[in-house]
């Protein structure tokens, strides 16, 4: 039984009773070093940057085993789910968890039901879509890939480099930050991998 | 105090741990009928159909209290955060929970990255966008209004009756249901109140 668990953005205290329940009676468990570094256990397995092998290799090792594979944050966003689609597994059970999406609009207080979701990660494409947003003031929740090199892409197709834009780092961590900031600044500052970006556009 | 607690999409265990804590500690429940059975306290208030004034009085009334404010799913999903804002309580921290929508991607195993997510509750330009969608063979997930009646306006705008789309009905009750159906025959049956709908498209 392989099962793939959202453990949530971080902080412990978000993941779910059922996640915790499977995490607990599970013969092994499999993530990055983030991840496993939230729950003890006697059998982890951490991935590695060869992370398509190692969950192979680990899924092949423990195949009649109670499989336990970690993803923070929400599996089914910009996640494992397709990780593990991508090696051919199925045959899994997914939980979900909560999305670094939700804490962004849970500390701004907005709906994200009002908000267009992007992440740029292995998505170039993406980057398009986001500069029309932009571009047309309508709201934008994004994942960044490279901030200041996602940043001057905009600036340099046209977006306004005094626009403000919020920048939310290391959510529900101690060093948790949330900032507004005008493009231009973002461009002369440093900022954490763990990074989501909201826009405000004119219908919020 | 005010908090308002996302506590997922109708199974318990799909709290997370931070909610729990504070449910347990605080001096109040106020909620639907839906959210409040399923947790034990000895306070609780029961919103009924005038929602914003049943808010409104529970709120004033426990003023110098702990009051926690259970929404199903995630509040900043179509949920009372919008709500509380329009009654003017902004006051508040959120926490949030896991939305239905995360449970119909877990369980069709999809990347809500990859979809347009879109309710019709109360937004009735959203039912536009579907259609614009579903005629360009994009990835939906959306909450209908009225599920028939939803049904009915995208077939007599043109989307093809023949096309298949994934009923996700009662999403970890008992009773919970997942159906692949035609547009035509979704006309002749009956659905629950707590019904996601997912479109894949070309591009999934
Ligand atoms: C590969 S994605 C995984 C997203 C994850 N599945 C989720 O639902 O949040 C990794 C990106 O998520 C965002 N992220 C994850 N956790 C975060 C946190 N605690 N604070 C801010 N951003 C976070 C960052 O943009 C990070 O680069
Ligand atoms: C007012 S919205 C609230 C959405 C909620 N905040 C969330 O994040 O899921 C109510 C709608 O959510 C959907 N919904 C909520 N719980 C559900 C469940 N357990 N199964 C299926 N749909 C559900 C249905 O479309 C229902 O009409």
């Amino acid at each position: 039984m392989i099962y793939l668990i959202g453990i949530g953005p971080g902080d412990k205290e978000f993941i779910t009773l059922k996640a915790l329940k499977i995490i607990k009676k599970a013969d092994v468990l499999i993530g990055s070093k983030r991840a496993l570094s939230i729950f003890e256990h006697n059998n982890k397995v951490i991935l590695g940057k060869n992370i398509k092998d190692d969950l192979k290799n680990a899924i092949e090792r423990y195949k009649n085993k109670e499989i336990a594979i970690l993803s923070t944050g929400d599996p089914c966003f910009s996640g494992l789910l397709k990780t593990l689609k991508s090696i051919g597994i199925n045959n899994i059970t997914i939980i979900p968890g909560i999305s670094s999406i939700q804490i962004a609009a849970a500390k701004l207080k907005i709906s994200w039901e009002d908000y267009h979701i992007l992440t740029l990660h292995g998505k170039p494409k993406n980057r398009d879509k986001l500069l029309k947003y932009l571009k047309n003031n309508e709201n934008v929740i994004f994942l960044p890939n490279n901030l200041k090199d996602d940043i001057k892409y905009l600036i340099s197709n046209g977006v306004n480099e005094e626009l403000e834009i919020y920048i939310l780092e290391n959510l529900t961590y101690e060093n948790e930050r949330i900032r507004k900031m005008k493009l231009k600044d973002i461009l002369n500052d440093e900022f954490s991998y763990l990074t989501v970006c909201v826009y405000k556009g004119e219908d919020d």
